[in-house]
């Protein structure tokens, strides 16, 4: 078998399971989600010796610390996997939600429902703990999976979904076995492959760093929703309760730097940048964080008194077109409102960008003229986060304006239909 | 310049256009749809002049009748474009709708808002007249829009767009000229190229023919929603009312049969056959209609009094893919709902099926397994219809899973964002 005869197969299997998918009721995903948490937690031995045969492979093939530690399967981790599948299922169905209902005046009442996706197929990276995550959410919300992770973890992927698959099925005879399906080769290839199958899978979501989800986004045909970076900004407006700003400003940079919703470039405004930035850098450089300044910022903070404890650089242009992850900040001083805000149109990443100030209506202007997927007034942007949406999950976040937007939790994995109900009408 | 920097310049145009259109108030843009109307109709003279320079060209190059038919701009279609920008002036603002709040446990409040897409691609096909009417639509809903028709139609196209662009840039000064653009080259390189720049373009939505609209699917790098074609079904049930079941068939087959919304296939439980097919039959001979039947339903009908006067020959698999939009109706007999729901999903397009029954267990059980875009119970499905499900007005009908599915109007024509309003929230 060829490697598109093979991902046409699995494809094709994913949307016949996925037809099925569609028929279950609430209660028997549920009952399924719920058996395949336990059987995580039942094959913990038989997870830790799979995922060993990866780890071998992968510390013989040179795989660095970090990579190696993202593989590992360990009793934390695989109860993090059950625990997640088990909230998942107290989460209410996604699917069947009427979002609107009129009647014509014909009589014709239409009503917009949920429905699943369909197919979904899942890219990602090393860490195995997103194939039981992916599938659960997928699941739940009626679509069926094809998951294809890191090359380096593909044992340890495909042991899991047999799981989950072996004990769904043992939960409830009529389970869809293709309902979840790992792709059983590291073929590269094997990605376009499965991505040229419009007719049979319905919408791709890669995750992990800028480059793969580049990739992906360059050859898929099926749609793709993704971020692919997050490149984060707060504006501190000469309005602003800067008590407050230092605290938005540490909290958006310095609580988890490494994750897309952390700031990467703060905008001060002009009226309050020298009030605000030495005492900000006082605290920023307790945290050893580095300022990347355009020129008045730099003159500013190497003005102050504490500036030789300040790892301070001027920066860049590419440099507030960084995502850093790290310890880095960009500051830059602006004229007001309207430059920040076309600061950000041109620099940002259309993810999460936030204003501080006490003044409504430039909030209210903020809020209107800055088009990311989230957007704040007095906020960290550490918010954007499906847990903190009150989604109770989240499987990634879009940045994209076609589909889901912003965090992903179970309703945004389901797409509608019109129902329309009559009693004979005829178009005339 | 070449085409690709040509076509980056146009789409670099449109991305700032969006921006600023995104700030215009909704008094603000009907006053320019209502100016952009009355200039139409104000330079009629113009745009017929215009018109006979493609016209005589499409002559020379050996276009059809028909084509040059659709091509033709005269009074009564001026008339109608003017009619279409005003309709869409009076429709409620899609931008700024508060589609979801929710206030968080930490005092966060959540509101999710409608937003314009951004810069929408329009590909169509040789009618000018959806130069204005889409213009209109993306207009309203605040996107900028790029178009793309037919090359035969150039001409008129340019002028068509050159006489709204001014009128409203005559009635509101701050109107960004680049907010209606005009593809300026009939080079056929210029969709692929256009299509590839998804830093400026959000979405890319081709009108026509199922070629035109598979050719831009394969080439664009932009999210693209479409309907390919219209294969659409009409099930009657053991437990329909027969009168009804017939005067929908009728309705759906042969009200407009060129349209995507007619029916197809006409599938009938095997119960009912026999007394359903024959009447039905004799309605449709008087239509001239052209039967293809599979071995059961050829049987039935080959019995009737009335063969001799039916266009009846046997179904090849490959009709029931087929959409003929004319008339010509596939018939096939079944065996109850499974094996219609089955036929829909294996041969269906997803765009419109209709179930006629008296039975609610059945019609739920259809409305809840077809998955298309509408799905109807005792109705006719030529009521898949921006205007019949009331949204006003239309820009096409989509079929897909991602982003709008069913007659796509101007809230179709919106993405979201969430606004997060806080007092100084941080993450732990």
């Amino acid at each position: 078998m060829t490697l598109i005869e093979q991902m046409t197969q699995l494809a094709r299997q994913a949307r016949e399971a996925s037809r099925e998918l569609a028929r279950l009721t609430p209660d028997r995903k549920n009952r399924c989600l719920l058996a395949m948490a336990d059987a995580l937690e039942a094959n913990e031995d038989q997870l830790r010796l799979g995922n060993a045969i990866d780890l071998d492979w992968g510390a013989k093939t040179g795989l660095s610390a970090p990579m190696l530690d993202r593989l590992k399967l360990d009793e934390k981790r695989i109860a993090g996997m059950a625990r997640g599948l088990r909230e998942v299922a107290a989460l209410p169905d996604p699917v069947g939600r009427l979002l609107e209902e009129r009647v014509r005046p014909n009589g014709l009442r239409l009503r917009k429902v949920t429905v699943p996706i369909g197919v979904v197929a899942i890219i990602y990276e090393s860490r195995p703990n997103v194939t039981a995550d992916a599938a659960g959410l997928c699941f739940k919300s009626g679509n069926a999976t094809i998951l294809r992770g890191g090359k380096e973890a593909l044992n340890s992927n495909q042991l899991i979904a047999t799981i989950l698959v072996n004990a769904a099925a043992r939960a409830l005879p009529e389970f869809p076995r293709h309902a979840i399906q790992v792709v059983p080769t590291a073929d590269r290839e094997a990605i376009p492959a499965l991505l040229s199958l419009t007719q049979y899978v319905d919408l791709c979501m890669p995750r992990g760093g800028e480059g793969l989800i580049r990739a992906v986004a360059e050859c898929s045909k099926v749609p793709v929703i993704k971020h692919y970076k997050g490149v984060c900004h707060v504006f501190v407006d000469r309005e602003a309760d800067l008590g407050m700003a230092g605290d938005i400003v540490m909290n958006a940079k310095c609580q988890r730097p490494a994750v897309c919703n952390a700031m990467e470039t703060l905008l001060v405004d002009r009226p309050v940048a020298a009030a605000f930035l030495p005492a900000l850098a006082r605290r920023m450089a307790e945290k050893n964080v580095e300022f990347r300044a355009d020129v008045e910022a730099h003159s500013i903070l190497s003005a102050a008194p504490e500036a030789a404890g300040f790892k301070l650089r001027k920066a860049a242009e590419q440099d507030f077109f960084t995502e850093y992850n790290d310890y880095v900040v960009n500051i830059r001083v602006v004229d007001g409102l309207r430059q920040a805000v076309d600061h950000i149109a041109r620099y940002g990443s259309a993810h999460s960008d936030a204003i501080v100030t006490r003044n409504e209506a430039t909030a209210q202007q903020f809020l209107s003229e800055v088009d990311s997927a989230a957007v704040y007034w007095n906020v960290s942007t550490r918010f954007t986060d499906g847990g903190e949406f009150g989604m109770g999950a989240e499987i990634g976040i879009s940045t994209d304006k076609i589909g889901a937007r912003g965090p992903m939790g179970l309703e945004e994995l389901t797409s509608y239909k019109w129902l329309g109900i009559g009693q004979g009408q005829l178009r005339s």
